[in-house]
């Protein structure tokens, strides 16, 4: 007994830090990707950020292109996953993709570091070429709900759907850049906004004003 | 007067390519910035796209930082002329609302690389952080007429008028990743789009609708 404990403390140190399992190393990682660039960031880089070794980094995981990869699958997991879900699934269009988006909103604050990363690619490898092309897949379907919610006379005909669709994404993304959990404002209220504002739009009916 | 011409000639010669000048040296620059990044991009590296010599660059403007500020300058002063333009400064503000938005919609695509390199400014040097307050600047007096118009009761009221801008922003700044001079839709016509889903809204109320 005393034996296998030693012997377990022992492979514990070798892998450095207790307490360090490959997930609290790729969440570090990502956050020296988001900060100095996926390029810029040497395995030294990430070995001094998270206070181990580089070869006690290989024990949690191959490579640096690993770590990538299993960092845009997180944000690109969850993602897809909506599209699964019953709210995206059944209904209406326009009800549809009013869940999808408050649903994008949700997954991109839960995993902010990941889709940040996600939305930073470029297409520098092959790695970051399949994210782009699921991230691509992911938006063509939802812009295929727009067409849908357009064509049933729920949402308006007059923006055509790739347009409406670049417009959405382009205010989803952007939280990113912006968004800090411990501000002000919560995710639910920041979804309801930016439906509220693309869904019924910011400019009151005259009867509606207070002048 | 030949020897004047002669002379014309060699100092032509001696800038490099003849028909270059500093806006079109400029114009080059930042397409390669745009391209590589400020940061890698290496004067030799201009010289290369430009067809000419390190030293024919330097008759035309002092340094890369110089090359930089000068396309930064040149994407701010567009936006913050909007701001002094007769629609942004009379007339309710909703209305200047919409018009300085439309305006910078306009602005965006006419100088669309300029506004993609400030877009993209981090602020790792003097030059770029005097750029961000600028923009920063500009992006506060939206955020005023935003809440001014709240306050008018001609926009809403229940969305926080730096989220509104914020939301905005994010819209309007997402253009530059997908916007294509030659595609299919026209600047006004993007603008147009623009301001009817953020202002009026995507969802047809439901007399409006075919079903």
């Amino acid at each position: 007994m005393l034996e296998q404990s030693l012997s377990r403390a022992n492979a514990a140190k070798r892998r450095g830090r207790p307490g360090y399992d490959q997930k609290s190393v790729l969440k570090i990682a990502v956050d020296v990707f988001n900060k100095h660039g996926f390029e810029a960031t040497s395995m030294a880089v990430l070995a001094d950020n998270l206070g181990i070794s580089k070869s006690a980094i290989y024990h949690h995981v191959p490579s640096k292109g690993d770590l990538l990869r299993l960092a845009l699958d997180r944000a690109l997991d969850g993602l897809e996953a909506i599209l699964t879900e019953p709210g995206a699934c059944q209904g209406r269009a326009d009800d549809r993709l009013e869940y999808v988006l408050r649903r994008t909103v949700d997954v991109m604050l839960d995993e902010l570091p990941f889709v940040t990363l996600l939305l930073r690619v470029r297409g520098n490898t092959e790695i970051e070429r399949v994210a782009m092309t699921r991230r691509r897949e992911f938006n063509s379907r939802v812009t295929k709900l727009v067409e849908t919610a357009s064509t049933e006379g729920s949402i308006r005909s007059d923006i055509d759907p790739a347009i409406t669709s670049r417009l959405l994404f382009g205010t989803i993304n952007s939280i990113v850049d912006w968004y800090r959990p411990q501000g002000a404002i919560t995710a639910t209220k920041l979804a309801d906004d930016l439906i509220t504002m693309t869904f019924d739009g910011l400019r009151l009916p005259a009867a509606a004003r207070a002048s």
